[in-house]
């Protein structure tokens, strides 16, 4: 069992369809701290490793779905998608998964409150929430686990906000990916803080999941990361238990940067660093230096996340005028 | 055996001492086309890994020494240095090594004609000079292979100083370091041009032998580094004997760029990139993506050296309107 359609086939067997007219759900954006980097199955979007992050509720996607007779329909922010755009191409591709006879088409009504400045990526909580909406639209009442592998079919990190905190995303080791999910820990961390430093809104040359093939097929660095998550998974899990903030924000960076040093020793080059990403990393390893509690993580992308605690709050926005503050355990 | 006085009098046990007034030798600046990172053996700087270089002749040291009778006494570019400097204390703990009475002294008179903004290390010409000046003036006749360990003795990437081309420093098994030498390649490659981009001349707050030492110490991307260098020692091999200039590039500037990769992946961070070295890698990688056959590499700082051969020497000095045109083998 191979193809996510089987997947799809065999999670919903036994689920009898009693359909509403409409659903709706949200879906939180989520953010690694131990990142997913590199699949062991391109298909379902199986990982290498296992992967670590937590959710920034209020920020996600809402979704409205329904039934509706003739061509699906897909709205973004209230705009309609036109078939060929790769958004609409992406979504319909998915929901064909789950359609059951010929008329049998959606209306998909996907509101971002992400600002698009906020360099936060979409689609984990995008098909997070259509998951849910899916769910709910169909009455199928799917575990929060079986809502996790059916997201992570659309977008592997997407496993990672069916529920809201800090979640796992547990490699697994079967085949068919029916172990590989996102689990909620029980903590919460009220103190702290994510700092959004938004340096370039422009589309990527290279996608993450290009970066991600590259990177795997090419660096020979790329052989030690999973020995790099390992360890790092087991020191996050320690530093949130514990609520260790500076094993907590170290294990985050070193585990972001060793991402990036992974891309860096791929071929062709992938370094997703601008100018001012540098001058950035430079002002907080100087700030840290001089004894402030800031730490950062960066996604396939040229933008910086701070990692802090609330007492510190003020002095970083002082520091960093435009930081974006956010949350997570609000 | 393991100490490096023990080393310098097993190589010298057997020698006739005929000394001469005065000696003088040059020796020529390399740069590592696979790179030297991390040691073995830190007293007797014998690396984990081989690697390769080609000097830059004629850059390099110009030493003349002699034995005079009071106290040494330490001229750098025709000026006397403080017994207190760093580099007159590194020079004088050297030359202990050698000294056989009480009242034997040296005068040692270094020139170098590496211009200070070419961010070209002067350690391993240096020391390079300083032996082949010390065997001459003591008539010890060594081996160019006696000589390399020597310099190595000093500055472990002294010991690709000795001779000039590509040379390759074999890294060794044996705790004394006896087979840890510089070897010279047969190829010569008349087109080869190295272009040098100076982006700082600053000290830099952290010397490659603390960066080196943080990285093997920290990072778990490390561990894979021998294994890039297996594979980049071949490809380099084979790409100077059949004078494969895109091999040649490629192999370089992925060889250096995983270097940086394992430093920003170490603990802390330790990044020599500042915003301009972006700037110019993103501009090199753009150039080559528009076709034109141009690497570069990087030592642990911020500078840039580019890689190219004289048939497109025009293109990058109109490219590069700051860069120093250096030919290898002239």
């Amino acid at each position: 069992m191979r193809n996510k359609q089987e997947i799809v086939n065999a999670l919903l067997a036994a689920r009898s369809a009693s359909p509403s007219k409409q659903a709706c759900s949200f879906a939180p954006v989520n953010i690694a701290l131990c990142k997913y980097w590199g699949k062991r199955d391109a298909e379902l979007n199986l990982p290498n490793t296992s992967s670590l992050s937590v959710t920034l509720a209020p920020l996600g996607t809402n979704t409205t779905i329904s039934l509706i007779d003739q061509a699906d329909v897909v709205l973004l922010n209230c705009r309609e998608q036109q078939a060929s755009t790769p958004f609409s191409r992406k979504l319909v591709a998915f929901l064909d998964l789950f359609r059951t006879k010929e008329n049998f088409y959606y209306l998909v009504d996907t509101e971002n409150n992400i600002p698009t400045a906020a360099g936060l990526a979409s689609s984990a909580s995008g098909f997070a929430a259509l998951v849910k909406a899916l769910d709910q639209l169909h009455g199928w009442n799917l575990s929060t686990i079986e809502l996790s592998i059916l997201a992570r079919l659309g977008s592997g990190s997407a496993c990672r906000s069916i529920e809201e905190g800090f979640v796992e995303w547990q490699a697994g080791t079967r085949p068919d990916g029916m172990d590989s999910y996102g689990i909620l820990l029980p903590e919460r961390w009220p103190d702290l803080r994510l700092g959004v430093l938004t340096i370039s809104t422009q589309e990527k040359a290279i996608s993450s999941r290009q970066a991600m093939s590259i990177t795997a097929a090419t660096s020979t660095l790329y052989e030690s990361w999973p020995r790099q998550v390992s360890k790092d998974m087991v020191s996050l899990k320690k530093a949130i238990a514990e609520q260790n903030f500076d094993l907590f924000g170290e294990t985050a960076e070193r585990n972001a940067l060793a991402m990036h040093a992974t891309m860096l020793s791929s071929w062709p080059p992938v370094f997703y660093w601008l100018s001012q990403t540098v001058e950035i990393a430079q002002k907080i390893w100087k700030l840290r230096e001089e004894g402030l509690p800031l730490f950062f993580t960066m996604d396939a992308g040229p933008n910086i996340k701070l990692l802090f605690l609330q007492k510190n709050q003020q002095e970083i926005e002082s520091q960093f005028k435009d930081v974006k503050v956010i949350t997570p355990f609000n």
